[in-house]
């Protein structure tokens, strides 16, 4: 058999390790060739591959980033090359191909597959937002480096009596900030699922102070909002793909606060460590068994699915159930966690 | 409602994280009183205990070990002191017992539950062998720090073309040595519930030798025995509880793997630093959860059971069902790691 | 003897260590008495203190911030505060009072030596900017944080081709800066101490996309600023004590880049993870031998002076000399480092 | 010019960084060519060796272990061999070759440095046992790993009330168990330049528990041992290079402490995990540091010395006093702290 196999999107941590194993089981157990392409589906529409043999995957198990490269394709561009791309599985005689991306990757995956090309995705993001699976690798790690650092802050906040605002990745969900506030113990922790109301906000960090503590640790998603009419709220431009830019919500909020409580905030924005570097234990399990699992299902011919954990299982789900809808926090969790706006 | 609250068996990160959220989620959601038990299943018997206020708690949630201590009470002693244990129950009015533990514990539980009383379980345990629930607390912790301890040992090992056989926790079940084995890329894996046989072993090792690679990596568990037959093999003596006391497989594996294959073998014993510490954030997080779950199922009069995992939700599960049978690695797991003998 | 402690300005890892140490040795060994101020200058004008024992200092040596509080306070503020300070002094029945702090700590920890209270400082400092020591505690820590966040946003950078700025501490000096990037192979490292030409900058990161590298890295201290003329510059307003607000080179250095450069930049600003938590080992030896000197230096009446390491022994510098000046980065360390600007 | 490089003796985390500061300095800066011999000594005697340019030493500053291999090489064979090496060395066209080991291998390089080769070393070891500079680096990193260990232990110890006895690293010195000693805040600390009496430590460990205290902790380096007639004690057997093997020291004391006692105690042997692996930032500065410097002794010809800290400084130091004297802990060191024996 040969296998294709690319990274697509943003850095997450355990790529590398989804690739070694895609390795390690097609061409040590199963006898196929595996190539890689090259920064994500744009080596795909450009034929830009190399061969991936175990040397090449070397000592890459713990290694952060993706030996392969990514990139962000715009939608339309996948669009119009579908008919390029299946000229290049052909021509490269590829059985199966396997996509490791986020939410845009596997609609995108989605689309090839409709299209007739025999693909296996694998679900990649530290957001945790991606349904039909318990968990991706990536959030373990993002989760951890999160919490280290509320850790950390911690001990200032508490020595120089200071509410410390910090901004964590989380887009459109709030799964960073819930676990890495349940984590280190935040006092307040705000999502994007929830629009928040300031007063209620400064109530909550308020009473803190009233009871005598000397600081706050406010936990906030980037792409969390204030309710409307609750602050003035500035929001991002858009980048060159019309997505927002975030990097706002933490600074935000702390003027807000500052102002407010006559305590002094400071924003801490933790932004891209929480993608890079060597991934934990977990992630480099979850995603060695995701890689192989991918082999296996490419070897049933099990294809226009996507790699899932459920429980202590790896299971095979539809690529269209998987991104038919984002994976929000849903409400249960919030009750377990009395300081959630 | 008034609780009691207790930790037994040996240390594991994430005790003080339940403990805390057990004492947050009673005191200042419901207005419960909480009291602990010092040192285990012994607090109980001998009414030897304390209150648990906010204060109490305060800081505790990453920290290793137990504001509570713990101990090993003898399984003869706990049935003889039954009547004991429902009268400090009654002289406190304790409306329920959360009693966090492992299996043993968690059989003890079951016994008072048996007996009448309010027990809700906590289970915990770094090993990952307790039934019914998809992981506990602890494990992940455990994990975390021997695949860090095996990255630091592949550089040396590699640059002075060694084999070392690392030993990690693991008396019946072999459940660390798989996760931090994958996690770090080893290449042998001997697991208590398959006894090894020692000429494969060597073969596996030799193998790589052979290949032109300068070192290797064994982990192994420290209850893995040889196949009868297979090597000469001493057995540990017993401890005064009359556990088998281990911690001779890895010294025994590295002077025979020497002999056999004339390369320089070393042993490295991780031992207790996998059980003490800071807790992940993983750890916490489902310690967390344990808790507040144990408290909710407590006002609801929800007895005789212990929390689980199953997915992303927290469930209940009978006691009865929980330590019917130890949770050892299935077959399907080795499947995944050519590694594994 | 009666010896007060105090720990003041910005936060340190190590002042815990510092206060355990000067507890143990005073206590243990001499049989002092100690007290320790709140919130640095201001519990010594407000004779704000509590008795510190044993049991008082317990568990605090790796815990980051300081239990006695700290504040800023203006220089004015302490002037005219002296006599009251003498006072309380005077009323306490101290022998000694051991300042905990930076520059400015020591500053008016010389002022009131001046005024005649017996006084040993403590130099401490993240930044690493007090002269007449080779290092003081915190600054090990401050650089081992921002090294570990440059070792993960490595892996990103290189994965999404992207110029990475990462900003640092280091208001006046760009010791956190060398040291990190020297220590995380950064490709360019931009200091206080040496106004930038935005030109050069440009240049060296675009060789190395010319040479078909994939990424660079580029550390800042946050003091930074460009050579005059060389780009256009916001500088930030002034806090409420009139020191400047920093937050602003690494964003202005992105978009400039980007812009220069036609590749994606990101700015990345640590902020004040690099202050808190637990020391690393370094540190904490650094701050317990120098509560042990502080201490033999008060029982010796050996007064307006602070300790300092010089070499590997720990000795007693004039309070005048080691605030004489603010230590930089000498020539002939950036001679060591190619990519300093 | 043209540059040997090879790697000596154990394994030491910061190797790699020195071996990438020699060729980039001399490659990028002064146009020399780089050859690294492979295997240490060996190499040089069999003329085994690759040539290093940038690329090979891309992607090693943080990593442990060495590119070039190392081994341990006995001094007759390297006598003997003295006129084969002079032989590689002119067949190769080397104007410099720079050593990087400890004590054994700072003695071949004197040895050869005598025999007329241009010899500029640079010094590793983990144990800190070298004189003449005032550490090296790979010391920072063990004594960071081990009192990473003794924070885990600690609550492990309080939580069941145990005495763990922690072997660390150090035959003949006790530096790594004196600094994660003091670290970690040890109740013991038993050194090999100080024969230990058995009454006493029993005693100050006893009397921790007669203060209610519920744990001790005793960190032990691998070469202590009793003072003459204090307690039975097995040495160990030598290994084949005539070395003596450690490995019982910590054993050896827990049983003994139990029994004394009548407590729980529990031998700890961290063993090669302080040897392996990512060094810290102090220790890749430093050692970045000394391949430059080494490569600057080698273009002024400054030979027969090796690269030094003194304070903040890089010197040179003859090699003739540097392998002198092996460097112990001075007596002032042990009065800092009041634990050692």
């Amino acid at each position: 058999m040969r296998i294709g196999v690319l990274t697509s999107g943003g850095d997450c941590p355990g790529l590398n390790a989804v690739i070694r194993s895609v390795v390690h089981r097609a061409v040590v157990d199963h006898g196929d060739e595996v190539i890689g392409f090259h920064d994500g589906w744009k080596g795909l529409l450009e034929g830009d591959h190399r061969t991936l043999d175990l040397d090449a995957v070397a000592g890459i198990l713990a290694t952060g980033g993706t030996i392969l490269g990514s990139s962000r394709v715009q939608p339309a561009q996948l669009r119009d090359g579908v008919e390029r791309a299946k000229g290049h599985v052909a021509d490269l005689g590829l059985d199966a191909v396997i996509p490791i991306g986020g939410e845009g990757t596997l609609k995108a995956a989605r689309l090839l597959s409709d299209a007739g090309l025999p693909i296996v995705g694998v679900p990649k993001t530290i957001d945790n937002d991606i349904a039909s699976t318990d968990v991706t690798f990536g959030f373990d790690t993002a989760v951890g480096v999160a919490t280290e650092a509320l850790d950390r802050l911690k001990t200032t906040a508490e020595s120089h009596q200071r509410v410390l605002i910090v901004e964590v990745m989380g887009r459109h969900t709030g799964w960073i900030a819930l676990h890495s506030g349940m984590a280190a113990g935040a006092h307040a922790i705000v999502v994007p699922e929830r629009p928040f109301d300031i007063d209620e906000l400064t109530e909550v960090v308020g009473r803190r102070f009233e009871a005598g503590k000397r600081f706050a640790i406010v936990v906030v998603a980037e792409g969390a909002k204030p309710r409307e009419g609750s602050m003035a709220f500035e929001t991002g431009a858009t980048d060159v793909y019309g997505h927002e830019r975030f990097a706002g919500v933490a600074r935000q909020l702390s003027d807000e606060l500052e102002r407010r409580l006559g305590k002094e905030a400071r924003p801490v924005i933790l932004g891209h460590v929480q993608r890079g570097g060597t991934p934990t234990a977990y992630d480099r399990v979850l995603a060695t068994r995701f890689g192989w699992h991918a082999v296996e299902a490419a070897h049933r011919g099990d294809f226009g699915k996507m790699t899932a954990l459920r429980g202590t299982d790896i299971t095979l789900v539809p690529l269209a159930e998987a991104v038919e809808r984002l994976k929000t926090v849903p409400q249960e969790r919030y009750t377990e966690v009395e300081c959630v706006l």
